[in-house]
């Protein structure tokens, strides 16, 4: 008897490729010796595709992905690819299309791991950032584009529904944590409709949890403690676009995007959840085989844990924070990387 | 013969009374000697006004404000003010009805700052947030609010007219200073309308600035440059809210918002401009003249600079740089500090 786990691969562009091919061997070692086996199929979407086609995710694709356990995807997209194309068409379009409205980022400051700040104290927080409404529907407009009297829209949209289930989601997360303690960020006093809603939402919401600590920050504000506290943050949940904000400062301050992961997550389970690196397909070093893989060996813990295999899971982590604390100042290839990490998992 | 300066002073709430007074004492302290009269009028606004009456900011003083050169502001709100009353019914307001819509932020660490980042570099940068477009504009909205059913939208307005005039005030100042560099942050990979909006127009108008160098960063990778190379910025040009969350980060990296200083400004002269520390009203610490003045100084000189005496303007900067070079770990009262600067302009 064996069990299966059904992957859909997007390798994408530049780095991404790379990457991808590091957190499939990771995953690989992980699994060896257990009943589960590893299916994946590679899709090829992204900026290449686009230049050939025009296409950047044709409906047949989306029924196929849609088949599988999970996805995982490394990075999309080059300088020639006109901006919003990719994102509107392939990333968002994945993420609403497929009801990822947990998206789970996680930043923790590993031993060992260079930062910018002078005393970070001990990070380790995650982020659950709405995924499928907020400034993001894609729900804008423009009038008399290119004149003098342009006039450019863009509408957040959030509903009860939406707000809900994410901050349902954070709770529960939180509960399961030590510390329980959860931080609402939006900026209630501005945008007062959207902000208000989540008010009440997370008040209401809160009731059912009653051992977890609540507590508000303007988005503004939250910045500020992310330089000179981190430390205070323990699950945090919040808007689409502040979410996207926050999670990237998040990155900079726990050793960069190249240790970023992230995932896509339907908790519902009514279609596949992505696993990604926070960052992009970084052209200026693709090719080179130098791009670290860490992002997306620890995305394939997140996808690992997302699809019940949370001892893998955290052998994953466990083996990234065994070679972050020995890494030094040496520059290693992707491959090394991706070869240390796989040894390690399963040793 | 002498000149008149007509000062509209609201001091607020908390500590806002508190550092409006050393403001003053260090304005008259810089004028001491010149042909300039200090006349002002102080303006009760605030939570205190709203607790007692329930207005915000009545139409007669809007009016009396209009007929000043500028407005000196300290902070206003206490926790017993629902969010989004006093900011949306006065401070936003001001800003809307006096065409505030160049948000100026300078970000500078003085030698001798302590601040989160270890090695933070030559730090000296200014925001030119937009001051009356984007998701400010208070154009939002619900629909069956309390319900499961509830959506809460919110609108960010973004024109040609509007982007075009704080893009042309920010490339001015990049060429007036030695770096000329003018850095303009969006999100136009997922804000495409508005995002693309502002790209058309800073590509447009920088033609008529040949020796501006710009660059273009999404909102997320610039709060990254923020605490891993934050002397890479010179002039910033961006939208209200991204404005608002970025200018926060860039006080926390340069000592706190103890320190930083903001200018609404109305740079066609329809209407006063006023100046504020980006700080609030503190209550924690209000009324045990602990405060920091340190902002509402340097937003004295962002005053003074305004309304055409440069001079003094920079020797306000002089003594505050000359002042935190000397502060060491001694804690100072709020009008120590005032006092101190009062000395040091005059000297
Ligand atoms: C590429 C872009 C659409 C995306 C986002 O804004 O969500 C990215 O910045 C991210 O954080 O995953
Ligand atoms: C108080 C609030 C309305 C204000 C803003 O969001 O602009 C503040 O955060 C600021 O930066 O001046």
């Amino acid at each position: 008897m064996s069990r299966s786990l059904n992957l859909a691969v997007i390798p994408g562009d530049g780095i991404g490729t790379e990457v991808v091919t590091e957190g499939l061997k990771v995953l690989d070692a992980v699994l060896a010796g257990t009943d589960v086996k590893v299916g994946t199929t590679t899709y090829d979407l992204g900026a290449k595709r686009w230049h050939a086609t025009g296409e950047t995710l044709p409906d047949s694709v989306l029924e196929e992905l849609r088949g599988h356990d999970a996805i995982l995807l490394g990075a999309v997209g080059d300088p020639n690819v006109p901006s919003g194309v990719l994102e509107r068409g392939l990333l968002l379009k994945l993420r609403f299309e497929l009801d990822h409205y947990v998206n789970l980022r996680p930043s923790r400051l590993f031993p060992g791991v260079e930062t910018p700040l002078a005393n970070p104290g001990e990070v380790d927080f995650v982020v659950v950032r709405e995924g499928t409404e907020g400034p993001y529907v894609g729900n804008g407009g423009a009038l008399r584009v290119g004149t003098p009297h342009e006039i450019a829209n863009e509408v957040s949209v959030n509903t009860a529904f939406g707000v809900e289930r994410v901050v349902r989601d954070a709770f529960a997360r939180a509960q399961a944590r030590p510390r329980k303690k959860l931080t609402y960020v939006h900026k209630h006093n501005v945008l007062v409709h959207a902000g208000h809603l989540w008010r009440r939402t997370v008040e209401r919401v809160g009731q059912e949890y009653p051992d977890v600590t609540v507590d508000y920050l303007h988005v503004d504000a939250a910045t500020i403690f992310f330089v000179t506290d981190p430390g205070r943050f323990d699950v945090i949940v919040t808007d689409n676009l502040f979410g996207d904000i926050l999670t990237d400062l998040a990155a900079a301050i726990t050793g960069g995007i190249g240790l970023a992961a992230s995932g896509n997550v339907n908790p519902d389970r009514t279609a596949p959840s992505m696993f990604e690196p926070v960052h992009g397909s970084a052209p200026d070093i693709a090719g080179q085989g130098i791009a670290d893989p860490t992002a997306t060996v620890l995305s394939v813990s997140l996808l690992l844990d997302h699809v019940g295999l949370p001892e893998q899971a955290a052998r994953i982590v466990d083996a990234v924070a065994a070679d972050l604390g020995e890494r030094g100042t040496a520059k290693r290839r992707t491959a090394e990387i991706g070869d240390a990490l796989a040894a390690r998992v399963t040793a």
